[in-house]
């Protein structure tokens, strides 16, 4: 036999060039860095790239930042390429290894605009950061977007500190609801693609989709 | 702020051509196909690439390889390209787009050499497919490999089961441990490159590394 496929490509939107213009290369308050997040999430469900997610990586010490990463299931087709992935793919190719927390490198650390899914739980948890800063954890991503994100156990946050990966919770809360809120309120109006396989395809045993 | 990395390619290593011409386009027990996973992952790790893990998706009804895929982190230099997430994507772009489980495709399942990590138990679940067969789902892999698979819930297999994602566990399950414990031998005697950061790295904090 012969593959089809022998690989595949992740790239960030043109948009995201854009919208980094007017940054500065670094944002020492971590909400600033929250804030960046927010804008990004929000404009890429507006573009249709994918869902209202957004992620960044930064050095922690001095906040520059050092990639960002938004939904591109959509714009890619391909169901992994979540922002947490995209953020820290493309922050592993900027430091030229798969590891953020080797021997030489700063500490790193991921934000995301909530709690994420179980897949970009385990992404996050094999990446080397040192700190995941999140807007909120609670169930409202769920009742307000209607993705699904998987089964999470309990003790997450736990589990994570557990790996020497501190997480900070909270940060921007509300600002986060916002973006959903616009984003659920356009999908209900149909002027946002929706996003969501177990809302929108006919078939009955296939799962939601989520950040 | 300019990005150092707008996005990142995952794949597959060269020799994949070469194990797979001698394979037929259709290989209806699914214990051939396990087996030709299990063979893939044995040669993953021999070759360098990354961990003793692979993984395939092929078409249920006639057991069609849609694609294949090794875990590529090393040879990547991206903690996310483990061999699911492989199989998962090129089987994506294979069939255009990313879900498998979309109006009038046939069902997919994948195929992997145990229970997947934290992370490709989330990407197994957004991918689309319909069953997930596993040679097995203990805490052998962790024992022998010294592989950290993240914090999964008690109940993975139901909540597969809940989304309509059918689980097959403990097909050619010994053959698999003789893939591992292969593996531990040679990185016991420093043959293979140990590829674990919880082990190998120097920081104090970081974590293990998965499939």
């Amino acid at each position: 036999m012969r593959l089809d496929s022998a690989g595949f490509t992740l790239t960030l939107p043109d948009w995201i060039g854009d919208e980094l213009a007017g940054v500065p290369d670094r944002l020492p308050d971590p909400v600033d860095r929250m804030r960046l997040v927010h804008r990004l999430a929000d404009r890429n469900w507006r573009e249709g790239d994918g869902g209202p997610f957004a992620a960044l990586v930064a050095e922690t010490a001095t906040g520059r930042i050092v990639s960002v990463g938004v939904n591109v299931v959509l714009a890619s087709g391909i169901s992994s390429g979540h922002a947490e992935v995209m953020a820290l793919g493309t922050a592993q190719k900027a430091v030229g290894g798969w590891d953020l927390g080797g021997v030489g490198l700063p500490d790193h650390e991921l934000v995301v605009n909530w709690r994420p899914c179980v897949q970009c739980y385990g992404a996050t948890m094999w990446s080397g950061v040192r700190t995941m800063i999140v807007a909120g954890s609670g169930p409202e991503i769920e009742t307000i977007t209607t993705f699904d994100e998987g089964p999470m156990r309990d003790d997450w946050s736990a589990q994570f500190e557990s790996r020497g990966i501190h997480v900070v919770d909270g940060v921007l809360r509300d600002e986060a609801l916002a973006v959903f809120t616009a984003y659920r309120a356009a999908v209900d109006s149909a002027a946002a693609l929706v996003y969501n396989a177990r809302a929108a395809s006919s078939a009955p045993n296939n799962s939601g989709d989520p950040e």
